[in-house]
């Protein structure tokens, strides 16, 4: 038989548990067990372990024999704390029951408020505190939350009945209804649970108190909590949940009384200034929900001081004990100030280098401790282009600036349809009255999130700014009909489907689409940069093809370019149809003079890139693609070009047929061009040594790498590599210039990889194209796959991230490693990078330190991603990452 | 310096070499050697060896210092023999020089003849043999070969000349010419060696000598050469040639000299009856390229008795000297018989087969011996169809069965047109006057040669035997105008283009198409089979679709279905409209009922199958093709279909639109179909579990294994296999009736097999589908490579082979290596196959045995070639087989 400890107490200066134990007791009970041994007000209660929900899941939803008991004893240690009785008729005991796993799930929390009252009990509550409303309005929200959360009872029932009540009484506002309006609305609740449950609604606080723990538990399972966890990438076992069971304290028992929520500093800047959210004679519960909107915390300082000094004293204590920015949740009963809850703080990127930066300086933690804590997937965002504050767009209303960034696109009412519109490509705008969990798919669906009701810490707030969406919240201006399809701003009305724009700083709405412009770098973004740069070995360059592109890159630190495609630079207007001349041409002459015609165009180009990349390598990539891609589809645009070609039009066609291809990505393409028309590598070479030579006259430092895609087999490096160093020997020596140079390939094919080190004879670096690489090993087409069959893969966990998007490590990776190893074992020194577009994904750049890669390279603005990303992965190698 | 020894003498009963320096010497030189040993009468000479090849083309085409040093002192000890002097005026002694590889490549002998005649020795040699004609002839023919195979002139002008001066004579034969004229000839074949050579023909017997030695190390390059190394998969180094340096006898002094080749058993047949083709006063050449018919054997045993029973004596000397049927050149100078060569005969594989069986009952050799010694590749064509005797085809002409079989197809003139045509996908045959080593491409692409001249032993013979096609050669009833692209039989005219066929086995040539029947094997055949299975440990399963196929496949020793696919079974005429019906279905109801109605079509297909196959294995794979390819693509069938199954033609249309892949290999397909739609799993798991209950129910032995496509991640399979253990289940239970099934995964994509240990959690055996996994790890689309760049890889020597024939053990072969090895880490026994195109191929089989699979399976008339090529490797293992 069992002798676990199941139940963890605290209360009275005392706890069972630490913060260290937020495994067992998850974040929420963890953090009430550290703060009551700080000595902070916690109201006192238990939890019940996460190793009691996990018992729950392995066997057939049944608990440990013990459990009930130590649910008792600590009950009776609660009652001895507060020296009052759970149940008791005259001054009965309540409590709150919330979950509360190891990591932190916004908006995932079962909360039951109140658990212990009943008919009997609601009386002695209503005698005890002379408030007889403030006791049948807690009963009738035990009622609701019971059914809602307990039983699974349609909340809008609850809803109806009370608007219906209003209505009735000719009034507006909850607190408008006197206590006997309560205590018929009570009678109306509890028919309706007994109309949906079949039985009455439970009396017996032990019973309450039981069943709300199995709902809590059992929310480990819902939709949407496994939807959650699947976004946010948490295992199952990772989401199993504590069981808090806490001293009920009101916030609702009169002005005198209030509930907030608290950060130690500014969530959406970093400003070191306290930021909270207040509201007084209310539950916690219409703060989080954002169905109030908050006053600001300086009407709690003028209505009550002493209770703000003291919140002050706390949140400070706890930043210091913490070491990083705290999320608070209190409530003041009648005068006292009760601590429900201190966690690690969501924050915006702005804020996440702002805090980690100031942090440093203020001496709390060191370089690397900052550096660890900015997520690398999250400073994206502030790169991202905000509002041009020029733009004469109609700003329609303003809202709390609760996410950052800007966002252009299409209101839409509903998270089906953002989801839905999103998955057509369209960009869309998600516009609620307020947003709920299960909204979050459509918030992840949308460009960014409008809400005419919540505060800075109000459900769509939390959720948006962790997901890096611009988001505004509490825009009172507007009235949103979601059934209807459209909201109003003043006389403006917005359908579905009509372009808003947001501005994620101001909290502006603007009716239209507004310019956006680039981004510029904060001074502690630069100082946080240059430490993470301290810190990572991992190289990260850049792809790109243009001029533009490279200097955006090395701005924003990267160290070269790892891969510049040259068939983009092709479909330009006026290359588009010598290119066409060239594929179409029949024979090596003709092919000739096109390429002729084509070489200056792309040494200009190399030329510009160079330039912009002077001092720093510079991969640049032979023609890639199927010729049939660069050909017109069209019967008019096939008619123009045999006319412009001077070609008979029905040899034109037969020469566009020919070139249809079944499979094109597994077809003619990559060097299979370069080895039947050599010609087309020789342009190349040669466009690309004649650019360096003429770049490295004017002084310039120029490294070039000639890069070689899709081979499979050594004898077509070796083959194109003779082209390459034939070309640049005979511009080398025309021009009398010495130049260094390097001959590559990308390994991108499962069999390069698998014979890499005969590879390696010919190549002077590797680039592992992960795209082509991802698609051969999983025999995948992305095209094909994505918005088709992949999203129901990953969804129904075949797979557990998108290979597409982050490098699927058993698979491809393990081809990864095969030939970074086969590849050294051939040329120990071997340059090895990656290039394909999970070389910004953090994960991946992970994958790529561990696996002893040179660098990483993406695209321009996921290169300070990439950077910190490297930093990372060198301080998890040294165990320095706090996760 | 090096004192190597580069020369090797042979003659007057003592050799410095013998048959086991063959890599040294060459086949020809090495066999010369061992004669010369055994005492039979060897012109003497001496051999250059293959090691002075090597040095020649890895310095630079120079020799070693001390070679014409050597090759003087073999010139000494030659004219010791003889008796006789290189270059003396008055008898002089006369060498033909000749190439010869370890590796014996039909029609790929360079031979230069009577080196050492000059216009001096000439005369001397006339004198001496009273015969001017013949001297003058001998003359006439050196400078010809001389300036054809040692300088490259166009043979064309000699015989132009020649021609010109028969017609000046106004005689038809070479013969019919006298001394003087061919006097007068010889200075005409100075006179266009001088044109176009710019200089005199080399007078000096020892310049002539080593100008041919150049010549034969030369041809080792030659295009040719080159070509026929690369279709037989020889390497340069295995190609590379000794000289063979021979005093000169003489066929065509009279018409008591004469020359012949001879097999000492029917190399058509295998019967052990001496065979030789014979050609009274005539040089070697004259044989064997096949330009004149030889005679008879008889007729030489009337014209000169002891001549024909001291070659008999020799010839069964040698053959039991070699234990294997020899292929003897001779020649006989003015009554004296000489052996100028002796090697391993080729022959069809009818005579493969018989040769081998029948020297194990003559206790010549031992069972394993006589199964290495049958080439696993050829002995396909045993099971070829035949000409059906009762087809009243047209028969326009008869001539010499050289090759096996039976072939139809259209005519074809030259070789480029045979491999254009082929390309193309048409069946041909290539007509010729006679074939030369530039046909041998042209012969590759045919299904069969006919040519107007030549013997059992041309060049058209030799090699058409070798490649195992039908071959029809010295069909004098036609006359072949190759530039005028027709033939005439009689009045009869056949074009390019009109269809032929050719009955192999007796030589008969028909206008027209033949109905073909099937082959029976002889009991030789199966007595060899019986000795091939009992070597063998490397099970043979078949690929078949049918019950018909599987019967066959049993007939030919099939152990078991390794593959029945089950979606050709939909393409059938009353089925398709079915299969179409739920392809389109818009939900899963609808799809249930079309699946409904597929299932019992599906089972009577099983029950045949399990039947056909009772007591074996058979692997059944669940839908694997992506829907749109049962599709109509037609407008007009799209509207049938839309009538047949009472759907708007539009939406219709747009569900075929949305099944449209860009890469449809890399789509939705595979398991990916099961997965989305679990009802058609569910429905094939009980087609097929029914069927074999059903069987089973008979009293009959029912064995099925279920094998699931494309898995990439082991949860794929975990599905499906829950999915077919549910109906499974189900079925058995409903029935009553206990039944061992499996269920399985093919190993077709790389993610596949870098993951085997996963997937071997869930799998019961694995099958490689080596063509999914060639066409991912190469990232190579078969369609899209095969007739268009593939041919230049292999021809390029970028592929050394093609990849979809033989697994590339260096890519896909390392995967399935890996596969193995983890799949067997996760369950010991794991049943292990292969059952992609390569089961059948000898070299596959050969990996699969050394790699540790289970069986391989193939195609039904591959399943005898396998089973042979698995008793190889198992011999070669064991280091007995002879390569």
């Amino acid at each position: 038989m069992s002798q676990d400890k199941h139940v963890y107490f605290f209360g009275d200066g005392k706890a069972d548990g630490k913060a260290e134990m937020k495994k067992l007791l998850g974040g929420k009970g963890a953090n009430l067990a550290e703060m009551t041994n700080l000595g902070i007000p916690v109201p006192p209660g238990f939890t019940i372990t996460t190793k009691v929900c996990r018992y729950y899941y392995d066997h057939d939803k049944t608990y440990p024999e013990d459990l009930d008991e130590q649910i008792k004893e600590n009950i009776a240690k609660v009652e001895e704390v507060m020296g009052m009785k759970f149940g008791d008729p005259e001054d009965p005991l309540l409590f709150s029951v919330r979950s509360g796993a190891a990591m932190s799930m916004p908006g995932m929390m079962e909360t039951i408020l109140n658990v212990g009252l009943n008919d009997v009990t609601v009386e002695g509550l209503a005698k005890k505190t002379g408030n007889p409303r403030f006791a049948y309005d807690s009963y009738r929200r035990l009622i609701q939350m019971f059914s809602d959360v307990a039983m699974g009872v349609d909340i809008e029932f609850f809803e109806d009945a009370l608007a219906e009540m209003k209505k009735d009484k000719g009034v507006e506002l909850d607190t408008d209804l006197d206590a006997d309006d309560l205590k018929k609305l009570i009678e109306k609740y509890k028919e309706i649970y007994k109309r949906e449950m079949g039985e009455e609604f439970p009396q017996d606080p032990m019973d309450q108190l039981l069943m709300a723990r199995d709902a809590v538990f059992g929310s480990r399972d819902s939709e949407r909590a496994i939807i959650y966890r699947r976004i946010n990438g948490i295992s199952d076992d990772e989401g199993s949940t504590a069981v808090n069971v806490q001293t009920m304290v009101f916030g609702n028992m009169g002005d005198d009384s209030g509930t907030g929520v608290a950060f130690t500093r500014n969530p959406a800047t970093g400003e070191n200034k306290f930021f909270a959210d207040y509201l007084f004679n209310a539950q916690g519960e219409d703060v989080v929900a954002g169905i109030r909107t908050p006053i600001h915390v300086d009407e709690l300082q003028k209505a009550m001081p002493e209770v703000y000094n003291q919140l002050r004293e706390i949140e400070q204590k706890l930043e210091k004990h913490y070491k990083d920015m705290q999320d608070l949740e209190f409530t003041v009963q009648q005068g006292k100030l009760w601590l429900l809850q201190t966690r690690r703080g969501k924050r915006t990127a702005m804020a996440d280098v702002r805090i980690a930066v100031e942090m440093v300086k203020e001496g709390m933690i060191d370089k690397e401790t900052a550096v660890s804590r900015v997520p690398a997937e999250k400073i994206e965002q502030l790169l991202h282009p905000m509002v041009n504050t020029k733009s004469k767009a109609e700003v329609i209303g303003e809202g709390l600036p609760a996410g950052p960034g800007a966002a252009v696109g299409k209101a839409v009412f509903t998270a089906e349809t953002a989801m839905e519109m999103a998955k057509l490509g369209e960009k869309v705008i998600l516009v609620r009255n307020f947003t709920s969990p299960e909204d979050v798919g459509g918030m992840h669906a949308s460009q960014g999130i409008l809400t005419a009701t919540g505060g800075m810490t109000s459900h769509a707030a939390i959720v948006g700014r962790d997901m890096g969406k611009c988001c505004v919240v509490g825009c009172s201006d507007i009235t949103v009909d979601e059934s209807g399809k459209k909201f109003t701003a003043g006389d403006i009305v917005v359908k579905e489907g009509d372009v808003l724009s947001l501005d994620g700083h101001v909290g502006k709405v603007m009716l239209g689409e507004v310019e956006l412009i680039e981004p510029t770098m904060s001074g502690d973004f630069g100082e946080l940069m240059e430490w993470v740069d301290e810190i990572r070995t991992l190289g990260v360059r850049t792809n790109t093809d243009t001029p533009a592109g490279a200097k955006r890159a090395r701005s924003f630190g990267a160290e070269g370019i790892g891969l510049c495609r040259t068939e983009h630079m092709f479909f330009e207007e006026d290359r588009i149809t010598t290119m066409r001349e060239m594929i179409v041409a029949n024979n090596e002459e003709d092919r000739r003079k096109a390429l002729e015609k084509l070489l200056p165009m792309q040494r200009q180009d190399f030329i510009e890139i160079f330039e912009a990349m002077e001092g720093l390598p510079v991969i640049i990539r032979t023609l890639d693609p199927p010729l049939h891609e660069f050909l017109p589809h069209s019967e008019e645009e096939v008619k123009e070009l045999a006319e412009e070609v001077g070609i008979d039009l029905a040899k034109l066609k037969d020469k566009i047929e020919s070139l249809h291809e079944a499979n094109p990505m597994l077809g003619h393409r990559g060097c299979r061009l370069g080895i039947a028309y050599p010609e087309i590598t020789e342009m190349q070479a040669r466009a690309i040594i004649e650019a360096a030579v003429e770049v490295a006259k004017k002084g310039k430092e120029v490294i070039p790498e000639i890069m070689i895609p899709l081979v499979g087999q050594a004898r077509e490096l070796e083959l194109q590599k003779e082209i390459c160093d034939r070309v640049a020997k005979e511009v080398l020596e025309e021009a009398g210039v010495e130049l260094e140079y390097m001959v590559g390939t990308m390994i991108e094919l499962p069999r390069a990889a698998l014979t890499a080190d005969e590879i390696a004879e010919f190549a002077e670096f590797f680039s592992f194209g992960t795209n082509d690489l991802t698609q051969t090993t999983f025999g995948m087409s992305r095209d094909d796959a994505e918005g088709k069959f992949l999203q129901d893969y990953i969804e129904g966990g075949i797979l557990e991230v998108n290979p597409f998007m982050t490098v699927d490590e058993k698979g491809v990776g393990e081809l990864i490693r095969i030939a970074v190893e086969k590849g050294r074992s051939t040329t120990n020194d071997l340059e090895v990078g990656i290039c394909g577009e999970h070389g910004g994904d953090p994960k991946t750049v992970d994958f790529c330190h561990r696996v002893g890669l040179n660098y990483v390279s993406c695209s321009p603005f996921r290169v300070p991603v990439a950077r910190l990303a490297a930093a990372h992965a060198k301080l998890r190698e040294e165990g320095k990452m706090d996760e």
